[in-house]
């Protein structure tokens, strides 16, 4: 399946429990949208993982923000380990363990966010 | 040996490179003023961890704001890692790979912050 529409024009809607989890083809259509995210088996949970690298911790910390506030906006949140001048952003859908197309969504607007 | 002074009136001390890690005795002396506090080996570095409970995200998003303003003052980083209602802390010394009495310090600081 080719999604249609950019990742980053779609809204999340919200994940209900008991949605499956996405497929490996549409893991792969998808990531083509999504290329500097990793997919990662952590403990049987695909998850979606980048690493973003600033200057000093200021821009860190200004990310991590950034971040957060499309969070809330999503109502979508990830895991974000903030280190001095590197933020990993790691994105995944708790309710049905695994990979839902808002957690690509979420990567694509994150993207976003680092090259603005 | 037992340190004389509250952990939270030492300003952090620039540490170089080459000061030696706390020996065991000394990490066990200043950890009974950050009980809260877990010391973990990861691959081999001793570091002090704990995790923050919060009732929401915006308040995991403030605390983990309010640490990295500690972190600037005291020129110290942690790796915080930020998940809904949820503020994990990792304080350790790349420099000399593994604990000194900055991580304690720091620590203790945190805890301030928390109960603040």
């Amino acid at each position: 399946m080719e999604p249609k529409e950019k990742l980053t024009d779609i809204v999340c809607v919200p994940c209900q429990g008991g949605m499956p989890a996405l497929e490996a083809d549409e893991i792969a259509s998808y990531q083509r949208q999504t290329p500097d995210w990793e997919v990662r088996d952590v403990e049987g949970v695909k998850q979606l993982h980048r690493s973003f690298s600033f200057k000093d911790y200021d821009a860190a910390v200004a990310f991590t923000n950034a971040v957060a506030e499309l969070a809330q906006r999503e109502d979508h949140h990830p895991a974000m380990l903030l280190e001095w001048g590197r933020v990993t952003v790691s994105w995944w859908t708790h309710k049905i363990n695994g990979l839902h197309v808002n957690d690509f969504v979420a990567a694509a607007k994150t993207d976003a966010l680092f090259t603005a």
